[in-house]
């Protein structure tokens, strides 16, 4: 059986400081959650990305455990794993980079085996837009579903080389403010139809805490979030709503409008268990049964 | 026939200022804005103001175009219309008041005649708590449906007698801001909660931009806004937004979860075309084709 959902994204150590805490050194990176946060739906997955020798071999086998595939989680010898630290302000919505060290990232040119490379679903966490590049570039699969998450960061800095890759996916996944930087349109729907006309067939825009819409062509759909009980670390929720509906679609045959509006529900119920507890510990402690019963409570919330 | 809907609020002055421009002296006031919002759904209401001397007659004769009865629109000889000066600042959301001028609002004492106390849905605009029970005493119709909007100014001052009013009301339509205030919850459904446990059955909370919220004991909702395409003027927008919700509610029989989520559809929609002119002048324009084409855009986001 050949690989279904192939996600590249960093694997990583974070930092993270709230105004009601601090984590200490976690997990953390884009790469994990997105696989943890897709788990939940498929275990026909896999991780691309790249690691120093201090990341533990326990978090490698609870990626493991939960049915991701590791293969092409590159081990450096002597290397050092990617680092971030980050700071939230008063408002859990704005955070400031306390320290960014790339250590292995720099490196970070990832090569797929043919078992992977077929993949029927890409998802390109955010990462500098030439590594998305060079994973679009071996996909061999002609019906691949490609999408995409990126940030601001390389808007600014990084913005051709981003545009390319922007052109040839079918997905994007983007949040508001980086939509209206992206596009200088402060209307949600306007700034998305100009991101269609960049080469995406569908585009979706995260507002936070006040959920996501959708569009297309010819469908626009707006979808609430789910009203977090306990908001304690909101870092990973955007990574977690993207690998929410990459692992939902990995269980559809067909990608319709009808699928992906089911699977922003599931992205946005994942989301909210894993920024109610910090770094991937709200996902690490989340089961099936848990989050069926409130993905059954936001869908009556809605209808 | 008895009157359907009666509406309690102000009738005043306005001007505005946002960071786009200014309104000069306008007309506004709570009871405008719910009255001339509820107008686009029935022709059977009225509302209980008071003006003064230099209020235009043209504008009550706008009123009355619109179907709205003015008879309990008291005009003070020699007094001088509510009038109120805010600003706006540059996120459109926080505003400054730079001026007040009670003026004839000081003596406001609402009296219904017995064709308007025997109305079935009373809305209560953002007024002084003692006026807005002063309202509900006067009701004669057992069965009547009491709809309230407050602000936080009340709570600042006045919270004793507006926790009275407040165990008196069907439904509470509240922001979200105030909510929390209200009931020091966070999470806006711990909030609703709480407020059901202070008297009314139903509460509904508003988020601007970000929708609105309803609860009641078995119930939850959440609906989102309608992205709106170039937003001039919030000022109104609670109010409209609470007008549509019982302009439609007059048109139905029975106040179920059915009807309800239904009028804050229409609620929204009017809200929406509000915000986009100053005052009143983007429902003044607003014609029942373009109000039902908007509808019909904004419900198919939603499924």
């Amino acid at each position: 059986m050949n690989n279904k959902l192939l996600i590249t994204g960093t694997v990583a150590f974070d930092e993270i400081e709230t105004p009601s805490g601090s984590s200490g050194k976690i997990i953390g990176g884009a790469g994990t959650y997105i696989g943890v946060a897709s788990s939940f739906f498929t275990n026909n997955l896999a991780i691309v990305s790249i690691i120093g020798e201090d990341f533990p071999e326990k978090e490698i086998k609870f990626l493991n455990e939960r049915g991701i595939n590791t293969d092409m989680i590159e081990k450096v010898v002597d290397g050092k794993t990617f680092f971030w630290k980050g700071k939230y302000h008063e408002n859990m919505i704005n955070r400031d980079t306390i320290a960014t060290e790339l250590n292995v990232l720099e490196k970070f040119n990832p090569v797929l085996n043919t078992e992977f490379s077929s993949s029927e679903i890409i998802l390109l966490g955010n990462l500098h837009p030439n590594v998305q590049n060079t994973v679009i570039d071996q996909s061999t699969n002609p019906n691949r579903f490609i999408i995409m998450d990126t940030m601001n960061f390389w808007m600014d800095n990084n913005l051709n080389e981003l545009l390319m890759v922007i052109k040839k996916v079918d997905l994007i996944i983007i949040n508001d403010e980086e939509a209206q930087q992206l596009t200088s349109e402060k209307n949600i729907f306007n700034a998305g139809e100009k991101i269609l006309k960049m080469g995406p067939q569908k585009v979706i825009i995260k507002k936070g805490e006040n959920g996501s819409v959708y569009l297309d062509s010819q469908n626009k759909h707006i979808l609430p979030a789910f009203p977090v009980l306990n908001l304690v670390d909101p870092t990973g929720a955007g990574d977690s709503y993207a690998g929410g509906i990459a692992g939902f679609l990995a269980t559809k045959n067909e990608l319709t409008f009808k699928e992906i509006k089911e699977a922003m529900i599931y992205g946005t119920i994942i989301a909210s268990f894993c920024v109610e507890d910090f770094g991937i510990k709200g996902l690490r402690k989340l089961d099936t049964l848990t989050l069926n019963k409130r993905l059954k409570i936001f869908k009556s919330y809605l209808t």
